[in-house]
This record gives structure tokens, C-alpha cells and sequence, in this order.
């Protein structure tokens, strides 16, 4: 298992196109600009921590293909107790980051294609299955981090794949031949793209026979010959650029460090494609990460907003209201709704069940609900946060005024809270909270593994609303007709 | 086990005082009078599905004791297995009931008092622990239906048990001797405690040394001499005295059947007493019983909520609007706030622990968590079931109308909704669903297994603020000083 | 002006057939009826008002007719300041009697009828606006109470008027002739009707070519030949057969008494026919009506979230938690939604406009948001003051309990609050808070008026989406074409 | 009257000492730093629309004092008509800016200065109300610009002014003299200050008898010696240097500009002092300050959210999914929530009262309904846009890579929705929803005019609690005692 260290010197070596508000970076520097070095940061906790003791529980798993330990965002998972133990793990990690740190879109990828791969070639006689074993063990054994790559452009969402006036608006095989097929098209809102290895992709929606060519799974390295990314913007990210305490978390950065990842003509050979063509399979990969992914979001986010709700109680404190009934309440709302988060998330686990790869799934049905919580009720931790925040979150002046020789000492007299506290501490609280509560962070809550609606349309398809009308039939007395 | 019926004829065989609307009952023919009989045949599905092919996995456990195969609402849980499968029992009972079945108020009990006397024994070297076991075991073998008895009336909410102006308002001992305790004073809103055979007592809250004589738990036969209930109203008792449609859910009763059981110096032997002045224990029993309690909330209420979604969208059909997609997304919304509240008692149950005695306690955060959303999201999902349900479910005419050879002809005629559905029919799904979303259905949600604001105080005990708040001072740049 | 007592005496003169629970009630005595006896005393309170100093500034008007000082629901709004004072009448209605009071639903009807026959005759040379003001006039001279009778059965809701398997489904004409029409069918959820004197039929829907015969508004005295009337269920409403408290708010019904009215061919004369075919209209009468009675919810809604505010706050005091910080917290937030639903009456009537038949209408989007905010804000009113009224207005016993010699004294024991409150007051409180905050109160606030979709349908209509897209595309530096 | 134009050149004639990143800008060029740029124009709108045919109805009214035409923001209110048209003024100039345009502050500071002199006059025999005549008269002639300055640092919120460590942490008198008084302090969140002429300083609480020195309201340049202000960071301020399309609004700023404005021993003649020491009325002008400028806020903030409303709308339509039900739902509920807003702000206007100095104040209760809401409510609204919006509104690459030469035509195509519609415009709306539904904007609609604690407060004051529980106590057949 690498080192944070050894994972970033690793990403060093990659031969990677990477443009950032319209520059190119030297591959060898990516890892340095300051609107990704926060985002390798908090991935690199990832690998860190699996040699911490404290956390290796937690981040470690045991290979069922070699019986090695290993990374556990290389697991498939084995129990529900590996998905439990998955939910804890994201949780704990965020409470280090406070942050997005990624490389769980990788690992839900793996464990999607990896169950699905092996109905389908149950089910169609293919042979993916074997393949992705070896790839799973190679990403095991070399502890790679894997961008899950679903989300297509999409261009115009009322029309399907191949009804879009420009065909590349989904990932779709433009040749096949004896060692491997030719992919092109995009990626959008990659996340965690430009500081992994390799990107494991698949397709974004259920598919129809005519769709034929973008029903497709394959595994590219990132800096694979064709590929290149664009670096998206995120919410003050200039101010990466400046001092320190601006950026709030200056040691982390927002959310994932999303792009957009070009694939122009890409060659990827047969050992790496996990499926070519086999449409009626699209929907079960979609389905299956969908769930994967939407199993995180009560813990990654449940460890974000304990950051959240401890940076409210500590700016509480240093202005002096940190005793006020209404404040208590308010934060204990927080905690409430943080814990609802959880528990969809710990539910979806512990409700898991065996796929017939031996792999464990989580309860979609109950995913889902989380996921979608976490649509509304991060707004509604945010707006709480804000509230005990203050008005001082939005009206700060910069670190430079309070380092600057005339006026910083103005800065520091009437920023203060309680006479005991730093100013300078205080600013660095608010800071964190208008880095978390806002923006970028507010918007990934929303849209990450899936917009609200995706989740709600699944209600429909996983809960059996027929057994609740008959059940409700019986209690009113009415009588079921023989057809019915 | 006892099946349903000698269930009930067991009930006859009590010597029971209960009063309902002034009058009192005679002993024998309680379990027939119109108010009392639905919950009567609530509680006696808890004891039939024992015997139930579908449902015996559920319903049914191993006694720790004795070995023996015995109705889960008898036993003591034992693994975390078992906490998951009381929250399954629970909602797919009340899919049956569509209500309210009582029995786990003192299945409740019994494991409340059972880890707790075990650690007050350790600490005080009391014995009482082997005390409970024993009637544990003669509950088991007897199958027993146990009602949990908790909550005191209180009297003026400001003032501890000692400082009301009538010492009676907290059940209390009046007299101790060799044989045994004299207890007085009443317990308010008792669950199914006119259908069961024995009542458990414990403290309503924490207590300090002075209340020495209110920290007192003890069981007692609900017929035993000094021992009289009288029988709380609830919304639209009086239909039980009339027809069937009316009542929306003819079999079963609306909750609990709650009662006021006065405790008129009742004595008590010590073999039945588990606390008896250890004042310090009392906070642990109520905790433990309540988190126990709380966790039932996303089993039973999601069950109802089931029959509730099943009931609007029937009504939806029958009313030819069933296909709108206005209805449909509100539909999803209802069975999205359904499984919110059974992912939290999932989670409290996955995450239980063992307690020193050997058997398992719920998370008591998550648990909490769960039944404060209860007090929410019911509220929710029965306002979309009432707007799905149409103004008929408040304007409705009655069964007479609709017999009635004159009128019924225009009952029958202009309530009608989709041609092929007979107008009864949809009367009938109208009045289920205002039995099952307004009046004592409402409160219940909000009150039973406490208040909202007994959760929230919870959360401060519960979660860990400091640990939130150091984390984000770590993100944030700010120095931990030696002292903190 | 009629005072109260010459409204009831003038009711016992109708010959009117109502039907309740199967039966057929004596005409002179249908107002004593204890179903009905409530609501003619709310309705008895719009005419008594007239006559009290205080009042009678917001319950009278001086007609636009005659000159002469009216009842104000007989009125036909002057100014802006008229739509105003109605509001501000009926909330201080509701404060008096904590219900419905029937009335203004013939207010609305008059109202939306009268300028839409002008408009009506405008465009189609028709007669109608004549009528009416002739039909104001008698209202007025005699103080009537009008039945405004809007809502069809509708049956198929999938099925226009002419499409339904039963063509009685919506009131139509079945004949014209020389003197008059005849109207068949039935008016579905009738507030008020069977203690009104007379009835205005208008259409429930927009109406197409083919709709013709269902294009009809007329008025019919209540006890016309072929009118019959089959009274609805409400909650609890067999209280109102016994004792006093367990009715909570014995003086008063809950909400409107509803009915179902049947028309079994009615005949109407031509000079009380308001539309007959003119399906262009139908509309526009539609929503005239639903918009001046959408006025009202937060004036009349506003007055009863005042006494549910008032009896929670008055339990708070009795049960020794009135000064519970989080208690404050709550009633401040029940303020703090009953003001904004009043402010949405106050905002739609201030923005009222004069139409082209000289009278006032509101604005009917702010109409719409105000009665769409009482569907979804009285359900958390009702729920706050459930939560700060305890548990106990889920499990009180009746009032005979309180009677009983023998068991009296333990019900006025146990369910003591503070010492200096008696508990038949506190008992009073709670009975009025369940009274109050379930069931089919509920309901009427859910569906009264148009249910919810009616509402957010209109939204479409009456907001100007294509100004506010064209104010975002100039802000965000987007060319408008040529075309656009 | 001026036009934009003249306003922005009275501005370079200031002596203004401007801090922004630590840096003093050059008092001619404030207004040209990119920083503060946008801000200027959104107030030169106040200017330039008096001057447009089509607003000047709004924006102009006739002076009381001189009778000469007058931008309303220098206007003291003389009838609730002028307080409706404040309202419908600011809506339609946010529907122009999309954003704060600051003017309104020091406008309702001359309105609660103006009213609450008068009474104190009455009162105590104090002088202020000709001066602030004066000083109003002079601001209506030459069309200042005032900033209104209530808000302190306030330091530790648990103390008072008096007790705070530092005696600077409240605007406080440090000398009086006979040509006036020196103040020493600061004011913090000052909106529109630094492209303001004046600023017009008022007491941030109610005071006691100890606060004297604390009691202080008076008018002052904003660049009289002495004073400095040291701008705050906004969110995404940087990309206001950079190209056009990431600042999403490009041409006007983001909610208000505020700055922490510092009070160094500035000396203010006794001509514009109009309070000093009369500790009695401090609440009383914050009260009427605080009440005018809560009304705002469903007006100019109803405007914004038209603006959001129609990006979202225009993004549906870019996207492809402009027709899709739930959609158009989530665009009706935006309007719902917008509309509910505005009714809260013209209701407290239309129920507006005259003051005893003659001008007009609006319903204090309803005004602080409306801000509360918008606490809330915004929140909601920005949420359904960014769901609508996508996730593009947190992952598009900058307008660099849309103009690189290489990496262009990717984010053109891979960025472009519906065929027809040029990516650009995308991205712009994009940018748009980006700038207007999170960081600096959320946090103006939750503090601007005050925390949502500080309305709360106010109902417990303003709202006739104890009318409510007679009313309830009435109904609920409680006999009142005699001292009741």
C-alpha cells in the first residue's frame, strides 16, 4: 500500500494534459498548481491513512483475490459488514479533510462493473468477468486510484444517444479491431480525474438496442495518448492563489477538483474493456454504481457537515453567544439532520445483500433515500451554519488587511469577539465556514452521484407499491377481485 | 405461544376495573366493548403470526434463557440480528394492522430493565438482575403480554416528583416491609394496558437523592387489587358503535387504546420489585427504555405510512387521476419520507451494542434521531395523503347514508369516481385514510416514546460537539492551545 | 340587517330536506340538529357582528345599489379598501368563534358573478349582468345567506364533463324553455348550504364547445323542488350528541358543515340564470370565484391559527412550561406562519384591481400564494401546537369520566397541571386544541378553495416566466435575436 | 435629480480612504476598482432610472418639504402608497441589477431618524427633528447618496456597550463641545458605503441609562478626517479581474459591497447630530429602522429571484429539459416561494401607519413576517435553482479554455446543450446562477436587516399573545376570573 507520499510522487511520473483556465500545465507540475494541490491533498489522505493505526481499521481491507491487505478503496466488497465499514470510513476521513477526497468514485466503479460483468456473462456467455478480476488485482496490487468515469455531456437531454445532432456527446466505441476498440467523446464533472492513475469508464444511462456503440465499460489510463482534461472552477479557487487564511481550508480543497475529460479518439485494448455493445447490461452498471455512489453521501457528507456544525459551535463561542438557548437548539438541529444522513447511509449497509458474483450490494432502494436527503438537508445544515456564522462571513476583509501595517491593527480591534480569542482565529473560522457552506461544496451535495429527480424515479421502480394498495385494500375492507 | 384466541380468552380471565365513558366494564367482556376491541385484535396478531408459516422467522426467537422458541416480543435481544429483525417484525405487523399492536412498549421494558439492573447490581451489589430473569422467563413461558408503564402524570412540568404540591403525581413507594413495597400514583397514556396481563413500572426520568422514594420499578398484574383504569377517548371512538365503513379500518383500533391506570397503594412483592430508591440508576432505565422505544418508531410508523402511500394511491386510481405525474411524484415523496424513517431504525439497530448484561442496546444517537423525525416527517406524509385523498375524506357521508333506500341511490351515484369502481369501495379507501392521517394517529406520532423535545436534548449528550469542534479548528488553521 | 336570532328563525321558515346519518330531519328543526346546531351559530355570528359597535365598522358596507348600509357578505367590493376590510372581518370572525362560518363562500360567488356576466355581456351581447344586479339587490334588502355551490362530483377525473360514463357527473341543463331551464346533477362538499337561504350555482371548470349544457349559473332557494341535501361526517361530530367538553369548541362546528346537494331537476327561472352555454365564460367565472375565495384563507385561517395559538399557549401556562425557552421558540414560530398566511390576504387584496364592471377583484396570483401557503402551513401550525399540547389531547378521558362519582376524583387528581389551574379547565384546553388541529379541520385547509395542483396551476398562468427570462439573459450578457 | 452619470462623477470629487486587499486605492479611482466597479453601477441605477419614463413613476415622488420632484430614496414617506411603490421600486430595480443596489439603506435611515426625532422632541423637548428636516432637505436637493450605519462590531455578544473590554466595540461620543461632538468607533457590514456621499450613523440596540455615551445617531461624510474603510472579499471576487462570462453578472456587483468603516475621533457638528445620550429612544429608532428596512426584502429581493427564477428557466430550456413536468414544478414552487416574499412586504405597507411627525411607517409585525421569511425562503429558492441548474454551475471550465485555441472547440462542444443554442450562452447562464445562488448572496438574505433571531424576538413583542389566549379560553367555555 503507498504512502500519501508515495502516491504523490507516483502521480509525478504520469505524462498527463492537464489546462487550467486556459493554460496547459507541465505534466510533471499538476500536482503543484494551487487549484489542485488541495485536491491531491485530500486524496492522498486516502493512502495515508491505511498506516495510521488509529484508522486502518477502517481503511484497509483484506483482498479476497490474493488475501493481501490492502487498500480499501481497491475492496470489492466481501459483507455488509465491508459496507458498513465503508460509510465509517468516509465519514472519518471527511472529518480530517473536511472535504471531498474522491477516489470513492474509483472504488464504487470497480465494485459496479465487477458484479455486473459477472451476470452478464452468466446471463450472455461473455467473458468480462475474468477481466475486470485481473484489473481489480492489478489496482489492488499497485494501489491505484481509479476515476469513475460515467457522466456523459449530453448535450440535448430530451433526445437519446444517438438522436444528438452531435454523436460525441456520449462516450461511444468508434472502432473495434482484433486488439482492442477506439473510444471517443467526453467525460463531464470528473471527479478527482487529474490526480488519479487511471479512469474506469462506463455508460450514463440504460441504453436501447440502437445504442449499441455507447454501451461501453473500459478502463484508460489518465494520460493515455488522446485523452486530455479541462480543469473546471470552483468557488473562490483564485484565492488559492493568494495568503492562507482566505482560503478557509488551506490545506485542503473543495469538493472534488471536477473536469472535463476529453477522449479523442482513444485506443484501449480488449484486456481493459469490461463491456462493448451489450446494451440490455447498461441500466444494471448505471444501477448498480448508482447505488454504490449514493450509499457515500450520508457519510462523506455526515463527516463534512460535523466540520460544518464544529465550526458554527467554535464561532458561537468566540463571539460570545456560544451559551444562547436558541443556538444549542440550532446546532442541535444540525446534528440531527447530519445524523438522518448517516443512518440512510449505515441502513443501505446494513440492509446489503450478496450479488451472485459473491460481491455485496447495498440496498438501493435505501441509497437512494439517502442520497436524496442529502439533496435537502445539507441546505438546510448550511443555512443553519450561516445563520449562527454571521453576517461576518460574508463582509470579511482579506488576511492582507489584517497583515497590513496601517490598518491591521483596525482588523484585529473590531473583528474581535470575546476578548480571549485571536482575532485572526476568528477570521479563520468564518473562513472555513464560507468555504464550506456555499458554492461549489453546496452544489456537488446536489448533483453529485446523481440529481434529485434520478432518485426519485427510482422510487417508482424499487418500492412496491402494489403490496402497499393491496395492504391498504385489506384494511378497508374491500374485497380483491380474482384478476387482480 | 399462545395463538390469538387464547390470547383473548386469557384477557377474560382478569379481574380487571376499567372505566370507559363513566362506566365501568364488566371484567370479563372488556376485550368486547366497541372502543376496546380493535386494539385487542392488534395486540392478538403480535401473538398469531407467531404461528405463522410467512412470518415466524420475525416474529419467534430463542430464549436465552430457557432454549426454548418463543414470541420475540418476550425476549431479551441478543445480537444485533436481533435488534434489525424487531424493526422488520414491526413494520410488517403494522402492514397488517395498519395501526398500533401495544406489545412493544413492554417487550420495551423488559430489556430496559434487564441491562440495567444488571450494571446497578455491579455497582450497588444489589441483586435484582436475577430478579428479572426470573420474570423473564415466567413472561416467556407464559407469553404474557406486558405493558410498559413509564410515563407519570407529572402535574406542574417545573417542579421535580418531591416539590409538587401532590406527592402522588409520580408513582412513588408508600411503604416498604418484608414482604414486599405499597406503591401509589398513576401512570398516564398506558398502551394496551386494558388487553395485557401485567404492567412494568419504571421512572419517568433522572432523578436526584431526594426523590428517593420515585425511583421504583416493579411489576404488577393489571388486575391486582388497588389497580383501576380509566379509558382515554380518541378521534371518532363513537363510529366504533356504529357501522363498518365508517371507521375507515374496521378491525383494528386507532394506536395505542391508551388509558390512565391509577395506582391506589398497591402492593407489591419483592420478587416482582427491580428498583427501589437507587435514584442514581433511574436516568439509565428511562434511557435505555426510551432509546429501545425510539427505535421502534421507523419499523411501526413506516409500516402505517406503507398502508397510508398504498391507501392515497388506491384513491388516486379510483378517483381517475392516478397517472397524473403531479401525483405520482408525490407519491415518491411519501415512500421517500417512509424509508427515511426505517433507514434510522435500521441504523440504530446495525450499530447496537452489548451491553455488560450480554444483551444488545440500541445506538441511543441514532435511535433518538429516528423517532424526532417521526415526530416530522408523519406529519409530512400524511398531509400529501390528504392532499391525494381529495376534500371527500373530510365531507364524506355515512354507511346510513349509503343504505339508506331513499338517498342511497345519490350516495351511491355521485361518489362515484372511475366507472368500474364501486362508489363503496372508494368510500371506504376515503374513510381509511382519515382514520389513519388526522386526530389521535397525529399525536401519537408527535408524543409516543416522547416528546420532540426530549430528543433534542438528547443530541447533546449524544453526539460528540468537542470532537466536531476541534476538528474544525484543525481545518481552519488554528493552534490548539496546551490547556484545550 | 338580520340580527343572529332573526337569521336561525328565518331558517326554521325553509321547507328543506336534509338528510343525516340516514335519516330524514323535520325541516323547522334541522338547525337544532347537534351536527348542525354549531355551524348556524358561527353563520348567526356574520349577522349578529353587524349589530355590534365594535364590529360593525369591517362587518357592514353601504351598498353601491341603494345606498343603504348592508351586511358586508352581501356586498359587492368598492375599492381596494372593501377587499381589505374583508380580510380583516374575517379573521376577527374566526378569533370569535374558531371555525367556519360559511359565509363568505355566497360572498365570493356574488362577487366573481357579478363582474363576469358584465364582461360576458360585453362580448356576447347577452342580459345576465341585469340579473344579477337585481338578484344583489334582494340579497341585500334581505340579508340572505348564499351558498356559493361551485364543485361538481367530477367523477372520472381523467374524463371532461361531457365524457363521463354518467352525464349527471356535472350540474347541466336538461331543458330550456320559455320561462326557465332545468338544471340536474349535484354540488359536491357544500359549505353552509343546509342552513342557507338560497344557493348560487356557478360551473366548476373551464368548459370547450361540447360542454355546453354544463356552462350554467343560476340561483336556487335551498328548498327549491328536486333540492335534497346529505349532510357529511366530520370528526368526532357524534361528540355533539353528548356533553359539552369532549366537543372542544361546543359552541361552534368544525369547519362548514359540508353536503352533498343533489339537483334533481331543478327548475330555475330565467331571471335568476346567470350563464347558460356561454362556455367561453366558464372560465373566466371559475377563476373569478377561486381567487376572491383564495382571498380569504389567511384572513379566516389567520383567526383560527390565532385560538391555536392561544389554547397551546394557554396549555403551556396550565402545565407549568409556559416559560420554557424552546415553548416561546415554537409559539413565536406558529406567529410567525399564521402572519404570513394573513399577509398573503392582506398583499392580494392591497394589489386589487377595478374591473370593467366597476367592482374590485384581487390579485389573483398573491390570492393563489396565499391559499397555497395555508396548505402546507396550517399542517405545521397544527403540528407545533400538538407538540406543545402534550400527549394528553391524544389520551383523555371523556368528560362523564370527570362526572363520575366514583372515579371523578382521580381524573381531577392525575391530570392536574399547576396547582392553581383546575383540571376540568386544563381539560377544556386540550379538548379545544384536538378539536382544533385534526381530522377534517385539517382537510378543509388542504382542499377548501381548490386543492394545492389548482393552485400551482395557475402559477404558470398568471407569473410572467418570459419577462423573468429575458431580465436573466440581458444580466448575463446573452444577445436577444432578432426573432426572440 | 442626477443621472447615473453624475452620481459616478460626485464620487471622484470625494477625498475617500479606501482599503481593499490591504491595498489604499486613490480616492478618484474607487469607483474604479473591479472590486467595487459593479457596485456603482447597481446604485447609479437609483440614479439614472428616476430619468426613465417607464420607472420614474417609482422611482420619483414630490418632496414634502419643497414640493419639488425628488428621487424617492431621498423621500420621507407620506402616505401607504409610498410605502407600496418603495416596495414595487426596488422589486423592479433588482429585476435590473440582480442585485443589492445599496440606496435603500440610508433611505429608510432617514425615515426612522425622521419619525423618531419628532417623538423624542415631543417627549423630552430636545431640538432634532428641524435638524434632520434640514439635513433631509439638503439630501433631496442634491440627490446624495447616504449610507445608513447602524450596525456595531458589537465584540463579545454576551456584554453590553459599557462592559466590553475594549469601549470602541459601539460608536460611542468621546467629546462634546459647543460646535459638536467627536465619535470614535466603527461600524461594520456598511452596504454601499464607499460609493456613497454620506452615511448617516444610528444606535445598533436599545439602550439603558449607563449605554449614554452609546446613544448616538448623526450624519457624516464618508470622507470626513478621521474616517477609513476597509472593503470586504465577496465570493469569486477575483474573476471581477479577469474576462467577462466567470462573473456571471459582470456588469453589477454581488449583494452590497460592505466595508468595516472606522470612526477615528471624527468630529461631527452639532447641526447633524440628531441624538446624543437620550438612552429612552435608542430602541425606538432601531425598532423603526429595523421595521423599514425589513420591508424591503421581499421587494428587492423578490426581484432577484426573478432573476434566478428566469436563469433556471432559461437553463431547462438551453439543457433540453425546459419542458418536463417536474421541471415546470420546481419553476412554479420557485415562483410560489418568490411571490409569498412580496406579499409579506406590500402587506406590511399596505397596513402601514402615520407617525405622529406625519410621514408613514409600516406594520412592524408584518415587516419583520416578510425579512424572516426571506431567511428562509431564499434559501429555498437558490436550492431549486441549482437543482435545475446542474452541475455544470459548479464544474464549467473558465472563459479561458472557452477562448484557448486548442482546448476551445472541446468546451464548445462538449458544453453545448440543445442544438440551437451557442454554448457561450450556456456558460453565461451558467455563470449566472453560479454568481446569484450562493457564498456572499445566501449569507445577505440570512443576516442583511437582521438575524433571523432578532425578528423572532420581535413577535413575542409585537404579535397580542394574551388576546389569543382569551379568545382560546372563551371558546374553550373557561370562565375568566376576575383579575384575569
Amino acid at each position: 500500500m503507498k504512502t500519501g507520499l508515495e502516491y504523490m510522487e507516483s502521480l509525478r511520473k504520469r505524462n498527463i494534459k492537464v489546462y487550467v483556465k486556459g493554460q496547459l500545465l507541465k505534466s510533471q507540475e499538476v500536482i503543484d498548481h494551487p487549484f489542485i494541490r488541495g485536491h491531491v491533498n485530500s486524496a492522498a489522505m486516502t493512502y495515508e491513512l491505511a498506516h495510521d493505526p488509529v484508522a486502518e481499521d477502517l481503511v484497509t481491507a483484506t483482498s479476497h483475490l490474493t488475501g493481501k491487505k490492502i487498500n480499501r478503496f481497491t475492496h470489492i466488497h466481501q459483507s455488509k459488514e465491508d459496507l458498513i465499514k465503508k460509510v465509517k470510513m468516509l465519514r472519518m476521513i471527511s472529518q480530517r479533510t473536511g472535504t471531498c477526497y474522491q477516489r470513492c468514485v474509483g472504488f464504487d466503479a470497480l465494485n459496479a462493473v465487477y458484479c455486473t460483468t459477472y451476470e452478464m456473462d452468466q446471463k450472455l456467455g461473455t467473458g468480462y468477468h475474468e477481466r475486470i478480476k485481473k484489473y481489480v488485482e492489478y489496482i489492488q496490487e499497485n494501489d491505484i486510484m481509479v476515476a469513475g468515469a460515467m457522466t456523459d455531456p449530453k448535450g440535448d437531454r430530451s433526445l437519446r444517444p444517438g438522436q444528438q445532432a452531435d454523436p460525441d456527446m456520449f462516450v461511444h466505441v468508434v472502432e473495434r479491431n482484433d486488439k482492442g476498440i477506439v473510444v471517443r467523446g467526453a467525460k463531464a464533472h470528473m471527479t478527482g480525474m487529474v490526480n488519479s492513475h487511471e479512469m474506469l469508464i462506463m455508460p450514463t444511462m440504460s441504453m436501447v438496442a440502437e445504442d449499441k456503440d455507447y454501451a461501453v465499460s473500459c478502463a484508460i489510463p489518465v494520460d493515455a495518448p488522446g485523452v486530455l482534461h479541462i480543469f473546471g472552477r470552483q468557488t473562490n479557487d483564485d484565492r488559492k492563489c493568494e495568503g492562507e487564511i482566505d482560503q478557509g481550508n488551506a490545506q485542503f480543497g473543495i469538493v472534488g477538483g471536477e473536469c472535463l475529460t476529453v477522449l479523442e479518439n482513444v485506443f484501449v485494448p480488449w484486456e481493459k474493456v469490461f463491456m462493448c455493445g451489450e446494451t440490455d447490461f447498461a441500466g444494471m452498471m448505471v444501477g448498480r454504481f448508482a447505488s454504490y455512489h449514493r450509499q457515500n453521501y450520508g457519510g462523506c457528507k455526515g463527516g463534512v457537515s460535523d466540520i460544518v456544525i464544529g465550526a458554527a459551535a467554535v464561532m458561537a463561542d468566540y463571539s460570545g453567544y456560544g451559551k444562547a438557548t436558541h443556538i444549542k437548539d440550532k446546532i442541535n438541529e444540525m446534528i440531527h439532520l447530519t445524523e438522518t444522513l448517516y443512518a440512510c447511509s449505515i441502513a443501505c449497509s446494513s440492509e446489503g445483500k450478496q450479488t451472485a458474483s459473491g460481491s455485496y450490494f447495498v440496498d438501493p432502494l435505501l441509497a437512494n433515500v439517502g442520497k436524496h436527503n442529502v439533496t435537502r438537508l445539507i441546505y438546510d445544515i448550511d443555512r443553519i451554519a450561516q445563520d449562527i456564522g454571521g453576517g461576518l462571513t460574508a463582509t470579511l476583509p482579506s488576511e492582507s488587511d489584517l497583515r497590513n501595517p496601517e490598518i491591521g491593527k483596525y482588523v484585529e480591534k473590531y473583528f474581535k469577539g470575546v476578548a480571549t480569542v485571536p482575532t485572526e482565529d476568528r477570521m479563520r473560522i468564518a473562513r472555513l465556514l464560507e468555504n464550506m457552506t456555499g458554492g461549489t461544496a453546496l452544489v456537488e451535495s446536489m448533483h453529485g452521484a446523481g440529481s434529485p429527480q434520478a432518485q426519485k424515479i427510482m422510487y417508482s421502480k424499487l418500492s412496491n407499491l402494489e403490496h402497499k394498495k393491496r395492504a391498504a385494500m385489506a384494511l378497508a375492507g374491500i374485497k380483491l377481485k380474482e384478476a387482480e
